[in-house]
């Protein structure tokens, strides 16, 4: 296995004080490794977080070869530091990058370096009530050229991030808009993937919404308009009467971490959890009969965001009185529960930090 | 009008020699210039090429918040140098820009700082046939913060490359393949837009491509993976029979500097040019009929680029013998011949830098 150098940083920082938002405040360390075609993935280390230095050339700067991943870690309640399936992170992050033409990384090595650097910034991690540290890997290609065509070079970076609690005054149900102009991925593309294009395609929505009074956008496929795609920069579930549905993975969709995991928790407690198309009309007929019961984000940062309005077109479809439904609570409640170390993981998600 | 601050290099760089390639060696200088909320678009200098220091949490680095324009600085007859229609490119650019959530800047300005720019830098255009300086006029999201929204920074930059002729052993028909699996761009995506993403998309079909043998691909739209639109980074037309067909800028197409160059041409040799829509089955059936007569693509890399074989599925079409045909030769003489001042420019679409 190769090498991992470790150079402290000889300038600690203080550490921020407190709202701490999210994504503002990076911890004393990050990861760096290079790619070359000569070495493959070399160079690995963990220095001092600093500035890069790269050419205005550098492809990723112009032709987005650009991938990402992002998880938590968090202070549980005997006051150490956990994980949350990060083996999941590095598995999908292969997934992005077999897409972008970048190549592969051995999953294991990364595994254990990010290990080493959450544990030398273990001090990072908040101990607020629903803070944690964020932690981003990301690659980007850096070759100095303007041929466009893959990178011959990349580089492999992982940056933290203490970060607040999403909901600063206890989970709150967002309105969210049906998004019939704007396609964030199609089937043939790069949706399945977390690669820069994909967010940078849905920011115009993004602040469409935002203008109108709505927090997301609800994308639908962009072939058909028609089929339910995802909610923002996450995936969407609904409980149609005794069915809770959330979109098939059909190459346009993100596979969400947070997705999977509440599919398994659902399954867990007997209930009738369906990956498979959904209509929008579907959806508006499910709500005209009275079925369409809740509804809810999942992701990494927000881990449930219960959706409490739903405007198509015209029609405003109020779910659950606007209110937190029992599932989405009780979702919220659990995985929280098992992220924070409250309840016990009968799953085998956590990874404890030395 | 904004200030343009210049700061001469005092370590003037070798010109390279021999085999330029493209965009793989770089002036003496650049532009550059800021963006915040405070202060709009400021801070614009031309200063020595370097590298640039970025926060790892650019946000460019992370969601792809980039667009960026292509052109060439042209050696013309009179040993002067001269650009083809560059307000055009930026132009286009605010027009990317506002797909983008970028903010727009001021277009007059602009050609100003980059006429200055190539000014300074002009011993550096080549004098070797065919080869020129390529301009790449770029922006970027600069905000350090992992938040998933638009950039609040941004940097504005221009590198300037002298590249070498793109047919180095005189204008050659290429073989291109009709992609059925991967989608470039969508209505309602960013096609239009000249962003990064759409070309980090592309990488995967083209190197896919490569491996078969085949230069580039010609993407069908991703709805009903029905019509035509781009092939690789170029536009396309097709003389079918006495009509010559390009698509129509339906919002998935970048709208091409040459291609509209290439309109205007086509209509003032009175010949019947037409954008519309073109569906694959549409040109099966000219070529069964004998009537696909010619086919090329349309960047500012290539200018023209023959395509003397497309391959469908099972069906491999020779076109015009695999031979350059008539109308693809006398339009490369046209364009680069005004290009580089060789020929009239009745179009008014020169301008020289003093």
């Amino acid at each position: 296995m190769m090498d991992l150098r470790v150079e402290l940083t000889k300038n600690p920082k203080e550490k921020p004080q407190g709202n701490l938002g999210f994504g503002k405040y990076f911890t004393d360390h990050m990861f760096v490794m290079d790619y070359s075609p000569e070495n493959g993935w070399y160079n690995a280390a963990i220095v001092p977080f600093g500035p890069i230095e790269v050419s205005p050339a550098c492809m990723c700067l112009h032709y987005g070869q650009e991938v990402f991943e992002g998880m938590k870690a968090y202070r549980n309640s005997e006051g150490g530091v956990q994980l949350f399936r990060p083996e999941e992170n590095f598995k999908r992050l292969n997934v992005s990058n077999d897409r972008m033409c970048i190549p592969k990384f051995d999953e294991a090595f990364l595994l254990d370096a990010l290990m080493k650097l959450v544990e030398i910034d273990q001090e990072w991690v908040p101990r607020e009530e629903g803070a944690s540290l964020y932690i981003r890997p990301f690659i980007i290609g850096t070759e100095p050229s303007l041929g466009a065509h893959s990178s011959t070079h990349f580089k492999f970076l992982i940056i933290m991030s203490p970060s607040g609690a999403y909901y600063e005054t206890g989970l709150a149900p967002v309105k969210i808009y049906v998004e019939t102009k704007y396609v964030r991925a199609v089937t043939g593309g790069t949706g399945f993937a977390k690669t820069a294009g994909n967010y940078a395609a849905s920011m115009k929505a993004q602040d469409v919404a935002a203008e109108e009074g709505y927090s997301q956008v609800l994308w639908l496929d962009g072939v058909e308009r028609k089929y339910v795609e995802e909610v923002g920069a996450m995936n969407v579930f609904f409980k149609l009467g005794d069915e809770i549905v959330t979109p098939a993975l059909d190459g346009s969709i993100l596979s969400g971490i947070t997705r999977k995991s509440v599919v398994d928790i659902l399954k867990s407690w007997g209930m009738n959890v369906q990956e498979r198309m959904l209509s929008i009309d579907e959806l508006v007929q499910a709500y005209k009969d009275g079925k369409l019961e809740e509804a809810w984000g999942t992701g990494t940062a927000a881990v449930i965001s219960p959706i409490g309005e739903l405007k198509y077109g015209d029609l405003v479809m109020e779910i659950n009185q606007n209110q937190i439904g029992p599932i989405s609570q009780k979702l919220y409640d659990t995985l929280t529960g098992i992220q924070w170390g409250k309840i016990e993981d009968t799953f085998g998600w956590v990874k404890k930090v030395d």
